[in-house]
């Protein structure tokens, strides 16, 4: 069986597990207190051209959405995020569990419109029961989304203007930041992004570590004592050179990026096959999660050689999602487009 | 520098690290369901006599902790603890984020008496105003407590039935399980242990892997819906083969065991020559962590060569911690005999 | 200046003010173990036909549905509401402050619909990704509802029989109760109510007491230590016999009821007047709040002697909410009606 | 029977009860925002001497507490208080509900001592695992305290010095302010009070009033959107006239402190009493809350006529608690005091 299930059933990229077996032996200090932690650190503010960012290393996606939205909310705001927003459904509540309400914008192929968060945000201020609700604090958006999809530079721009005239902190959730920024078309640099944003993570765990998400607050603006607030969360690894080894190594000569580009370059493949036999994709996806919708027989067809998610139905069809990573050989791909 | 500093600053064990090599260009379900994580669930299974056990990959102590406490209590309930255990102590606040309070007995070298927690019960109960108050919910104690030291079967037994006396479910954290039932004197087994309590954990990151402790419900009986708790808590690691695989390893051919008798050999040795060079032990700990009062000028000394902790001055002393772990070497413990 | 504002604008009904005065030199015991409690206890029970009914008096209504809700839920699970539920707009988070997320259901003039409502319940079970989501643990209806309208037996007893096959406890939001159940066409009883939901409370914060919701489980199915969880969300009233004895007065020969009819009767008339006279309703209420467009000059005329809250426009008119309560004097309404 | 029971055992004084009467039919905004509630704050501001003084009305002691002290830590912070402080004890772990831990000190019969408060302070700022730890965001007395003692102004003067070296808010819960300021011996007056702390209360509920608590930020110091974290832990009364009135009532012509002052002269002459007669009191105790060690053929004789609390035993003894209130007839004192 051929797998393009998720970005996350691989183990690491094999220069991580090099680095995790040449330094096994040595000691280091823990919670995130040693050198590669240290070495890594150093190597995202250089990425970012952001040479005063606080840089953290947490361990899991939801884990940080919740630990750095916590920490930032007042306890009287909440989180603007579109439906389909990853703390808004596939996370049990985990934002809700620290008090806090997401409150929703529509959709949009999992983007968010800036027009319709200026109008929300203007509808909010101008309602005179306000004082009886929650209060907006923070804006979330995904990058890439949860449909693949990705914001234009100046989609960024507009969101992040409105964010700092309603003084909103804007947190972007980068759990597949690498393949968003190696995306076919995109015209973000991972240092505009940090300079439009507030708060963002470099996703490990789907792009080439086996656990680890780095949390990059650009301009040295961490809520004070965060390093508590990760404790209390639960989100503070002991062994914290496990996070500090894989980032120092996707963080050297690029490698973060090229493995992504690797995972764009396959899906695109693959999307330019479905394409040309015909098949309708459900969204118009330049980053490594592509939607096609399929009709029965050929899901039955597929599934005796490759692993897939079946989304959920659109008509008389299923939308169903092929996952690259940057771990999928060119063959798996080659192997599912002859049997398209 | 030799470092007695903790049990969590060496990398994995070598059996770690070479199934994780073995295994890194296999695909895995995410999320605990892969093959791994259910070997591993069943070797847990038959080490501890508990066939019908539930049990769940985590990713640290504090995390569990949280997770299992707040699983487990309902919202009016908090969870008994002596004043020096984990959760009171060194979480951040973690219970009480979950909404918990942390009701305090005094601690007996890091040990709860069982006749002060009957006592403590009786009082709650006999209280006119205990509805006005936080309702016992759960017993949490520590195996081995955060000051080496370790209960006896008789003890354990002693708690356990008031614990059922009063329907409280038993918790024990075994962030260090190993160096526990390793330790030297002790008369529980890991199924004595497992049939005594509602639910503990055997920790693995002080114990051999990089991180991950294996929470057991030992009669099946884990909080409906625990999996969504877990996730929701931040707990749940999307690539859980990394869980599963290090307690695959660690669970064969008893090697958590053997590896964490290694660490309490070493102890004993340093304790040992201790006592004959006539230093005055803060404690008499049968386990990996060994506290011993030193004088200024014996600690400027060591410090020269040696990493350990200096806890908290007694009288004109310090009480010192030395500890060793499943990676000590035994030349590391050697040196530092022949040093004092 | 006559007010339709709100109704909750006036004192309390002269029967609790002369109750008040000639209780008041009279000692009685805190938290509502006194006996004004106990009395109004046993006829709510009567007139629900509950006799094992758990009755407990709390302030008000955001409190009494944080409280109701968490203390009925378990941690993982949140709330099936509908989008303008008072829950999910007006309580400043108060649910989510307790850990729980709002699930949100499309509003039909503030009714849930029971199809809509199985349909989500099917879906969310057949999702294969459900366990990464929130549970739902509770449905949540208010009677009347926030946009006046009222739910029929029928429709009760759809909602209720969905409920009963998800085993979701139904939970029915009563700070209109009274508004509700006197409603022009009403078929429902409170017994009947009581019967198909499992906890419900009867407000008499808009319905004749000065503060105080009752909260009704009508089978003796109160959480364990309720009391405890009030005291625990800061419900419990040291002073409870001010609540006791307003719910005694109330409960006595049907004056809840009585009151409550009037404000109806009032509202009839003046729904009938606006019709007459032309105005369009925005929505069909049979209660004490009815929602009618007006345009600016409208507006600009009646707020020389009339007080009414402008809800939100709707095209070139603006939705204008006019309330009327068990203290409108008739004549402020023949006073409007001679305006319009 | 003659009850010494609590001070919260009666109506309200029976100016209030008038000016509700006199009110009853008038219309009023809710949520405090009425003109009884802006008068009363007035009233307050100048006897506090504190012209831009933050001033909102809630409706109970606990619920107080809580929502005071979770608007005012941050997430990683607790509250410091003593062992017997009512956060710590009686609200059920309203304060943990909230996310927040209760830091403990000693209780000097009742009072927080200084000096233990400061080496606390420097403990937890040498302690090299701070990080790991909950801060400390709050210090939390009461006045009186629940063993019916007082600070001397010198002794609030050392405590606010400390936080104000550490930047920690100091609250003074004032559930029983007027006792404590009337108490004899007193040498702190409310000016003194709120020029000393950054918030406190004055407690209506036990002195003259049905409900209710008056929150002062004396320096216009209230955390942002207050308003709204009131209403999010569900203490804003939707009539806050009920509030106002009662408190305007109270602070007219200094009756609150008139009929405070009262209680406290009654207190006196039993506490007289006590001691003439050859009893031993449990505390020295100049505030309407007396505490008095009694034999069980005392309790058995005294308890045919008269109510009074058991707290608990000491040696043979019971410690017993008499409390006086603002109503307490002088006859009820000279009868007890008769029969001792």
């Amino acid at each position: 069986m051929i797998s393009f299930e998720s970005d996350y059933d691989n183990g690491c990229h094999e220069a991580i597990l090099s680095r995790l077996a040449q330094t096994n032996d040595e000691k280091a200090t823990g919670y995130g207190l040693d050198d590669y932690c240290t070495a890594a650190k150093e190597k995202i503010r250089a990425a970012c051209d952001c040479p005063n960012a606080d840089v953290f290393f947490l361990v899991g996606g939801t884990q940080t959405n919740a630990t750095v939205i916590d920490a930032m909310l007042h306890g009287y705001q909440g989180v603007l995020a579109v439906e389909t927003g990853h703390i808004n459904v596939h996370e049990s509540g985990a934002i809700e569990f620290g008090g806090h309400k997401v409150l929703t914008l529509h959709s949009h192929d999992g983007k968010m419109d800036a027009g319709e968060l200026g109008q929300w945000l203007h509808d909010f201020y101008a309602d005179p029961t306000l004082d009886h609700m929650v209060f907006p604090g923070m804006v979330y958006i995904t990058f890439s989304t949860e449909r693949g999809t990705i914001y234009s530079l100046e989609e960024l721009q507009t969101i992040s203007t409105i964010c700092k005239q309603y003084e909103l902190p804007l947190f972007i959730d980068g759990a597949r930041l690498g393949y968003g920024l190696m995306a076919e078309g995109c015209d973000v640099t991972i240092q505009q992004l940090a300079a439009l944003c507030d708060v963002f993570y470099i996703g490990g765990t789907k792009c080439g570590a086996y656990c680890g998400e780095a949390v990059v607050f650009p301009r040295g603006n961490a809520p004070a004592h965060f390093f508590t607030t990760v404790k209390q969360h639960g989100a503070l690894l002991a062994k914290g050179r496990l996070l500090g080894i894989q980032f120092d190594t996707l963080m050297t000569d690029g490698l973060y990026f090229k493995i992504a580009r690797h995972a764009v370059e396959q899906a695109m493949l693959l999307r330019d096959a479905f394409i040309a036999r015909g098949y309708q994709m459900y969204s118009d996806s330049p980053t490594n999660q592509q939607f096609v919708l399929l009709d029965k027989n050929t899901i039955e067809r597929l599934e005796k050689d490759f692993v897939f998610e079946q989304w959920y139905p659109v008509g008389d069809m299923m939308n169903c999602r092929f996952v690259t990573s940057w771990a999928t050989p060119a063959a798996d791909v080659d192997a599912l487009i002859a049997a398209l």
